[in-house]
């Protein structure tokens, strides 16, 4: 798979992007991350991408035909889904992030200033994504959010399957606490059924633990969930202790 | 403002967040975005932060007793308020950035692998912030979200006021399309009302289009939308036309 990013920091997004498992993944050739520079289609000899607003002057616009030539200078370009980081757009999910990593390739486009000349969206078929509800000053943060979720779910990038699958957001409960050294920290002790060595036990434990936190913390995950009767055991006795 | 950032990954973060407005605003001393190395509080040769969790060894936790040494090398860390970035978290929102912007200093801890041994929260008062309903490799670029949502909100950041207050987020609407040079690309123009120099059908003309594009795009924003007599107008000529 190839990302294609399209944005006007090159240097400093492709440094950043490519650290821990994302510079192990692309050295490996797990995937292609190619950042493309917008300046360098800029047609005047001032290197100006973006130009005020018809019809008023507040605030300035990225200019479609520049935008238009970065995309076309894309290798097939035709066939890839194209997506641009907007806070009007949809929310990344991880429903979303699945269906970009089954692409061969992702054409990403970092939003700025107030936005993009609109011709450009009736030039090309262009999917608007949020990270937040939250206003931001350009794309490349939900632009790398974009990449991060997709790109992890190559297989490889993320050492042991198992981290991505048992995530919190993937099984519909809060995930429950965990422990590691060292055993007491300040008078704070490691729950002693953890180092019983029972598994048993510990799973039981750890089974009641992402029921009750989540009950308690973000009770509305339960509407889509369907306790077994071990659950609906648990949670008469969640209910009972507290 | 001063925001302490805790990661693995402090020269990539500082670079990468230290560029346009921010790198402007940092050095005109209008905030300060202090980047902590968490491994400067390892206590072991290898440098190690991490470990395998009690009781199962899926994973990796970032050590509890390494982080609470990182938080209390921040000066008055007491009475700051902690941020970690964490699947489990509240949505960054609007609101919670301008709550976030009116505190004196802020402390973000980027999540990683597995997770944080769960006595930090019960050493600390720590707010999870997510971004996205999608997993994530790292905290940083959420941490990232957070720090640029926030900052941006300081005055003489972003250069004219205007351009915070009126993004689409902060109005209750989608924003009407906007065009900019040149006027003609590939026998697509600009809106004739937008180049006729007429001020008060050009404000029409966008609150129209604003109000058609909530309508047709995102309608549930619409849920807490008053409308003025206007907008009804709007609204009924919208629908006659489509």
């Amino acid at each position: 798979m190839t990302i294609f990013l399209l944005t006007l920091f090159p240097q400093e997004v492709h440094q950043f992007f490519l650290k821990g498992i994302f510079k192990r993944g692309s050295e490996r050739g797990l995937f292609d991350f190619r950042v493309i520079d917008i300046r360098d289609f800029a047609d005047n000899s001032s290197n100006r991408v973006d130009h005020y607003p018809f019809g008023g002057k507040k605030g300035m616009l990225l200019r479609a035909d520049i935008l238009a030539k970065a995309i076309k200078s894309i290798d097939q370009y035709e066939s890839y889904r194209i997506i641009y980081t907007c806070p009007k757009g949809n929310l990344l999910t991880q429903p979303m992030a699945e269906s970009l990593a089954a692409e061969k390739s992702l054409i990403i486009i970092c939003g700025y200033y107030e936005g993009i000349d609109e011709r450009l969206f009736e030039m090309f078929s262009i999917e608007r994504v949020s990270i937040a509800r939250a206003v931001l000053s350009s794309g490349e943060v939900p632009a790398l959010a974009i990449a991060e979720a997709t790109l992890r779910l190559i297989p490889g990038v993320v050492g042991k399957q198992a981290s991505i699958e048992d995530d919190s957001l993937l099984t519909g409960l809060l995930e429950y606490p965990q422990y590691t050294v060292p055993r007491t920290i300040d008078e704070l002790n490691v729950p002693d059924i953890l180092v019983s060595g029972h598994h048993g036990d510990i799973d039981r434990w750890r089974r009641k633990e992402s029921l009750k936190t989540t009950l308690f913390l973000k009770p509305e995950l339960l509407h889509e969930f369907v306790p077994d009767s071990k659950d609906q055991t648990y949670f008469a006795q969640i209910l009972q202790e507290d």
